[in-house]
């Protein structure tokens, strides 16, 4: 295989999530605001998070899991599922903008809890996010 | 807003790109390579990368981006955008594995070029990647 050593990936959190009863907020830090400028109400963007709590040696080292938590569903490996224990601890979603204020995006209702860091936001794309079968 | 402090969102490739002329093989480490199992022979994946190559502090800083390297496309936030020039360079894919054999998944060609790494893969799941509307 083509080995390569890298001193490090360095995520840096852009924002993080604020959730309240009825929607999901995201906030962005000062230095990222600018990048969300042509995001607008309607549209639907993906949102990569990182799941701190699940970020711990024991959850990152977990590679197979029973499906959404069911022992009765067959133990299957990590990256065949879509569970938050994996080696790096990333979700993702895609939601839609409600409405947009300075630094604050407000977006379809997750279940990632207040604080979760976001570390990417992209704007949703068919012809790059969805099976050429599901067109 | 919910301020947290982290002391570090700590990322390991999880493996690497290696290409082909005519295909895209994702190589697996192997502390990583059992997470794979149950992932199957036309099966579509979400494939998380790294773009190393975009990991620079200058292109890290980039904001704004005319799309596409247009400039006739009007200048806007990175997040708006799908460009590889953003706070964290973290690539997207939807891929169809046309192989597996051991720890390497044979993929849909992209464009991602030898040695980028893969920080996660997820099993592509309509009801959490496409928008309903798509549906």
């Amino acid at each position: 295989m083509v080995q390569v050593h890298f001193e490090k990936l360095k995520l840096v959190p852009v924002g993080y999530v604020k959730t309240s009863d009825s929607e999901t907020v995201i906030e962005l830090l000062p230095d990222f605001t600018e990048a969300a400028e042509g995001l607008q109400e309607g549209d639907w963007i993906k949102l990569i998070l990182w799941f701190h709590r699940s970020d711990t040696p024991g959850r990152r080292k977990v590679v197979k899991v029973h499906p959404h938590g069911d022992p009765e569903s067959p133990i299957r490996g990590v990256f065949a599922t879509r569970s938050p224990h994996r080696p790096n601890p990333v979700a993702l979603y895609t939601v839609r903008i409600h409405d947009i204020e300075g630094s604050r995006l407000y977006v379809d209702r997750i279940d990632a809890i207040a604080g979760t860091p976001v570390i990417d936001i992209k704007i949703f794309a068919k012809r790059y996010d969805c099976p050429e079968e599901t067109r």
